[in-house]
């Protein structure tokens, strides 16, 4: 096991300003564009973010802390944010995961986690068994496959405009399975 | 066409802040992370990035106003950071990007281009006929490529430390071919 907390957390605390610098005053051009059919715009992601902060990362660690395995965790939504984020400023979506993120980062340090507790179990509604190690690892991964979603979906903006340049851009070959 | 000078300019300028807000600081265990074999590690990404600045991007929109399409640009060295970036510190190479990128941008404006200096003719090497506009959006695409390849990348890090949610975070699933 390469996971520890101090790296994971590191990871952790960049997203919001990741985020914040390539998206913040982007214009809506760029904040809405998607990949087309159902796929997720950039506002969708950032609402996404929130969500998973108020409803799954930190709440299923303290879960596990709490309960064990004994009663799964709730299922997570992942379309919350269609109806969350309806009619909301895109700046204000990514303040508003800034603030959450702060202040999560700030309570999982106070957990005071040991590695004893890295090996604690839950249960996970549709993967099963998972130690608190995978959970916090998935939040560090799930936080950057997001990053490179939303990277793609810019890219993806341009499209039509890179004209030859297409075939050695491969960010724009690629189909969202997310 | 959907290209507008100051909308490209606008994600160019955000890529030096984005990756020091994802990297600076890091540490080797993430920097230098790749995704096996000859793949690419962040610290790999920004000396190309680097390169990119010196000898590609604006470089070639210099050579397209000065010689049309009659001079091919100069072929493009995918792997000249192998050497260049060679012993260097991390945080030097983000820094070094970053001076690189703002003194590009401010040289780009003050080409004071027009629509119609979009239109303009290159010769690629390998593409053939690119106008202007095609290489400054390749120049954001390439960008934004390389933000979701180093977000990648860093993802696949944790690759071993998720257990079961590999299966639902489909970015560690994505193989390479940059």
């Amino acid at each position: 096991m390469i996971f520890e907390l101090h790296q994971a957390i590191s990871i952790l605390e960049r997203t919001p300003g990741v985020l914040k610098s390539l998206l913040f005053d982007v214009g809506e051009e760029w904040s809405t564009a998607n990949e087309g059919r159902d796929s997720w715009s950039p506002f969708d992601v950032v609402g996404h973010l929130i969500h998973g902060e108020n409803t799954d990362w930190l709440v299923r660690t303290q879960h596990i802390l709490e309960h064990g395995p004994e009663i799964p965790f709730e299922p997570y939504d992942r379309f919350a944010q269609f109806e969350n984020s309806k009619g909301k400023n895109f700046e204000d979506l990514l303040n508003e995961f800034e603030m959450l993120r702060a202040k999560n980062i700030k309570t999982l340090k106070s957990l005071n986690l040991t590695n004893d507790d890295f090996e604690r179990k839950g249960m996970h509604p549709g993967l099963g068994e998972v130690t608190l190690s995978q959970l916090l690892s998935a939040w560090v991964v799930h936080d950057l496959g997001h990053i490179a979603q939303i990277s793609r979906v810019l890219a993806k903006h341009y499209k039509n405009e890179v004209g030859p340049w297409t075939q050695y851009l491969t960010i724009l070959n690629f189909t969202p399975k997310e």
